[in-house]
């Protein structure tokens, strides 16, 4: 069998790459893409058979990218993984730590260090990745400059850690979400016979309420009558019309378990806009 | 009388800046500020008046490092003002639309002219400020690039706008907030003489709910037994606890409101953390 072809953003070395051998195994193809919009658009097109892309950061929180693909994509989450985040402060072979003036990365992992690199009175410069940073230091044989990434980057590239845990908070995690043009098959849910929901299963949706008072709690109560848990609520700005939001929940249960089918049903009644994202397995490092 | 200091993130000419003007009109005296963290620094030491920071956009949504700084702050909100944001492309004064190949400023504003930049083939470079690239343009003379910016960066360093307009949403508009060491007094709540709501006033709050179903209905659910109208519900995460929320939410009504002190004794016993930012005049554009 041919093996399963996974883009991610960033370059090889990337947190994303990371979290697809995490979940997958080694025996995949992983595939590089300048952006997120590009890792759905590889996605969708079938030029790979997954896509796996950042959702929320335990420290900076949601990646609004994602969020907004999400809403204009057509593909379904079938899956997703919590990645613990180590960075480290990664320079050329022969820099010591005292010869570091400028530090590249990704605008999440530079707030993500914040205080690491405030105390060490570094100039922080955004990139577009944090392997892509350890590359372009390679590259352009920076000598005052070290990038923020993970270690398995710096092996990549043959670059040495200077430092290692320099995130600010050591539960530092981030959460992504897998994206495939198929629904989520195998071992998850609907598990009708505990109570009606299936625990190690999750749904992703997004909706939009009418602009009126209370369209909101009437919209979670449906939820709250069923005592299904939320596990995560955001709000994106519509774009079109100022200070309306569309909002995306996470919560337990596989969308066809029996009170899922009662909530999604009430749902489309009192919503103006409604979208089910999937059902898949939850993450251990994600249930609570 | 001396003029009210009022700090604001970025250089002079940037967004903020021209927020405060058109609140306060031009007989202030604005100071600039590295990032909004220091904004709320220079407010909090007394350093200047007041401090005025973007908090949401309504293409982009909202500003996480404005809502962190909310609740790490003593400082209270006394007032609101959106601004329509419409973005220029400006470069040297000799320079033609078809020189330029690289395009800085803000995340946030090259986010806006996604679009925009991606048709014309433009490079884009994330700096710390609008109006910040307007002057880096002029003071390195960089000639095959240009900056997105306000139109009044462009008059202040004597810069040109090649194309004004290039925001991607006609209805691009920013939200901030002033905040003080001290509440909002004046022209607006508490009334009692409309159903117990103010509806000129706004008021911003943080909370965040026991770790159990339904704990974010529950809290509301207050609101709505009220008919108290929501107008923004964010989420940020704990930074220490991964996967557990504050969750900010503005509403229609004054913190002396009768309405409104049934719900805040009420959200007081519901909720594990309540942290009331200010009740102040809403403005027209963000009412609804």
């Amino acid at each position: 069998m041919a093996r399963l072809a996974i883009a991610f953003q960033g370059e090889h070395g990337a947190y994303s790459e990371e979290a697809i051998f995490k979940h997958f195994g080694r025996d995949v193809k992983t595939v590089p893409a300048g952006t997120i919009h590009e890792v759905f658009n590889l996605t969708e097109a079938g030029a790979v058979d997954l896509g796996v892309v950042p959702v929320e950061n335990s420290v900076e929180g949601s990646i609004n990218e994602t969020y907004d693909m999400l809403l204009a994509s057509s593909l379904t989450v079938v899956g997703e993984v919590v990645l613990r985040v180590v960075h480290c402060l990664i320079a050329l072979p022969a820099a010591r730590l005292s010869d570091i003036r400028v530090v590249y990365s990704h605008p999440q992992a530079l707030a993500q260090c914040r205080g690491f690199v405030t105390s060490m009175g570094l100039e922080p410069v955004v990139t577009y990745d944090t392997a892509g940073s350890v590359k372009m230091i390679k590259d352009e044989r920076l000598r005052k400059a070290a990038a923020i990434a993970g270690e398995r980057a710096a092996h990549i590239y043959g670059l040495k850690v200077l430092k290692k845990g320099i995130e600010d908070y050591s539960t530092n995690s981030t959460r992504f979400l897998i994206v495939s043009r198929e629904d989520a098959k195998g071992d998850h849910g609907p598990d009708a016979s505990r109570g009606g929901i299936s625990r190690g299963s999750k749904t992703s949706l997004i909706f939009a309420v009418p602009h009126k008072p209370g369209s909101l709690y009437n919209a979670l109560e449906v939820f709250a009558r069923e005592r299904i848990n939320l596990t995560k609520i955001e709000s994106r700005p519509t774009k079109e019309r100022p200070w309306e939001y569309y909002f995306f929940v996470d919560f337990q249960g596989h969308r066809q378990d029996p009170k899922v089918i009662r909530v999604l049903s009430e749902m489309a009644k009192k919503t103006a806009f409604l979208k089910v994202l999937g059902s898949y397995p939850a993450s251990k490092a994600a249930r609570s």
